[in-house]
């Protein structure tokens, strides 16, 4: 007998026979012994219903009534599966994120959580009842109604699983795991049994949008052992812990992308200190998110500045840039919003040298041009032209053997 | 400068247009200098969306979940409401019944209000914001959220009115005031500008269902004027309050008429303690409720035992009294189901004779039989055939002189 925390996404509970569904899932753990808290994020299609509501009033929502208005879908939903549970035998309750006291700081759309007193839930399932609690919100010390951003159903759900000090943290979703690569661009991608925390960092960060990455880095502070799993087929899912012997056979455990990524370059920056921040600075103020940041040595006292950011972003980065440009003294912006990022994801990659070169030899022969390299311990990312996006993932996807289940 | 507690329906609040149209409405009150607390309902339809979402998952959805469900409804209302007030210049505030602490009992779906804490408004009005609270809902002593009832709104206005000692609770609907009956029957119906709590609990229970009657009698309790407006068109509306001298000129107030009525009798019933309790429990058991009791003198030592309930129940009630009248000992059960109730309403009328002797006239020279009459302090019923309806109406308007202003 374990305590388990389920995660149900939108889409697993988008409709009245797919809460019904939820409901039987969750009654055969408790029928197994389990005491189970499920999390629910609001019904597929709810929170964008809102949003649009909200703007047909106004263009930029205040954000704390914005908060109060989102919150009421998963509040729908944690109502709608307690009947449904209900109506099986299955005892259960709801709660919102503020009647289990979800407390988080005052930064409304964006709230992070600082506390959860885990005393009502424990009650509840000592009675024998499955406690249903509303993802994605809580309240600030205040009272007032916060949410935790988009997909922070995820981080609702890993940050109870602390709390309760649960066994497991299931995250279900419309996807069975987590696979070495897109099987949409590589067929013969398969599901991974297992991934350390940092790697699914890594994958998640870098486009492979399973699980929401605050969730992740929740889990691992928290040694939240998490497992993202189909709601609608059955399955084992991908554990995600922390690394153990099993793991280390394997060099990389799979190859994430990115396509909408952009590339500004400022070319002949005086090479003195300062200059970075004189470069981002100006677009961290305009809340644009960069992505890669590469210097390179520079060949005389100047050198070149490259970052990349959100293809929606673009635009409004090249036009902060052209004044950076005059105020630096720099000699000229260049960039471009046509290419792609490419990553091996692997903890093995850390104590195997050659990882690198196999890589680079391998896109080589396909004839594609590498533009940037960028690396971390346990991540190899190169950036390429858009148009050798698939060709590039499968001829990786191949040359480390991830095509094979390993031995 | 007053404190003025307003309250929108619905209708008032079933779209962004009219979302805006009341932060309009609400500013101007502002402006004037007033400090403004606002009652919402849920949209139009929005409340039914939920019910309806409810019972496709459970046909009898567990209350307390139903309770979660349908707070929503509100919860969306006032959001939207304080984003039309900030976008128009009007700071405001959201509340839920819960973040207000409108403590209720623990009966879900028709609780009642025990204890408002008006420390946060006030803070909240001090600083010259509009507050704006979620009707129709509380939370229990131990944060269960619960509800008031189909149009307990108008109670939520009427407490906060009442704890935060307002000079006036404002009713918005779609009907511009209380009218002597209803203007779809006799076209001369006019509005009344003041009407007392008394009239007003006569006149909703009796099928004018302009407010929801738990709201009145509870304005009455804690005095507070309460006036029945139009969110659409501009006018003074009806004020409710306790009979002052300007009243007393008029005999009658109003003419309230129920056309769901069906009666029953128990013919023949021996005359002894017990039996009508005999007759009622069972009928009250199976949560039939009854409008009018009537129970005349028998001549010999049995007597007839008459009770109207709403069409609806007229089947049910008929199969229950078939068993009664047998464990009775009673001669026979006779019925009716194409009967209407007609009721003359005035404060007036304790301090006057002769209104009776004037409606039965009325009534008898249009050739209107009455079948049952019922009375007390302030208001004559009679029941009569169906088709008599329109007529006797019509008749009574005007025969107490309401289709002119008085003067």
């Amino acid at each position: 007998m374990a305590l388990i925390v389920q995660k149900y996404g939108g889409t697993s509970v988008g409709s009245a026979e797919r809460i019904k569904a939820v409901a039987a899932k969750v009654k055969k753990w408790r029928d197994d012994g389990h005491d189970v808290v499920v999390v629910v994020s609001a019904m597929s299609g709810e929170t964008n219903r809102l949003i649009d509501l909200a703007k047909s009033i106004q263009a930029t929502p205040v954000p704390r009534e914005l908060d109060v208005l989102v919150a009421t879908g998963e509040q729908v939903t944690i109502a709608l599966l307690s009947m449904a549970l209900d109506e099986i035998g299955c005892p259960a309750r709801s709660y919102t994120g503020h009647q289990v006291h979800i407390l988080t700081d005052s930064v409304h759309s964006k709230a992070r959580i600082l506390e959860i007193d885990d005393q009502r839930i424990r009650a509840d399932l000592a009675k024998g009842r499955v406690v249903v609690v509303a993802g994605f919100q809580g309240s600030d010390q205040d009272g007032n109604i916060t949410t935790l951003g988009r997909g922070g159903s995820d981080t609702s759900a890993v940050a109870l699983a602390a709390a309760l000090k649960a066994d497991e943290c299931q995250i279900y979703t419309d996807v069975d795991g987590v696979y070495t690569t897109d099987p949409r661009v590589v067929s013969a991608a398969r599901r991974l049994d297992r991934i350390t925390f940092e790697e699914m960092l890594e994958m998640a960060s870098l486009g492979s949008k399973v699980l929401q990455i605050r969730s992740v880095e929740f889990a691992g502070k928290y040694n939240v052992p998490l497992r993202v799993l189909s709601s609608f087929v059955e399955g084992a899912g991908t554990l995600i812990t922390y690394e153990d012997e099993e793991m280390e056979d394997a060099l990389i455990s799979g190859i994430a992308f990115n396509r909408d990524e952009a590339k500004l370059t400022v070319l002949g920056v005086p090479d003195h200190p300062g200059v970075a921040s004189k470069i981002l600075g100006p677009i961290g103020k305009a809340n644009i998110e960069v992505d890669m940041i590469i210097q390179n040595t520079g060949a005389d006292d100047t050198t070149d500045f490259t970052f990349t950011v959100h293809r929606n972003d673009y635009a409004a980065a090249l036009k902060i840039l052209a004044k950076v440009k005059d105020e630096l003294g720099a000699r000229a912006v260049s960039s471009d919003d046509k290419i792609v990022k490419i990553s091996l994801v692997g903890v093995g990659m850390r104590s195997h040298a050659g990882i690198a070169s196999t890589m680079f030899e391998a896109l080589a022969n396909e004839g594609i041009n590498i533009r940037m390299i960028s690396t971390s311990e346990i991540k190899i990312s190169v950036v390429v032209d858009e148009k050798y996006l698939e060709l590039g993932v499968r001829t990786l996807h191949s040359a480390f053997g991830l095509d094979q289940a390993p031995n």
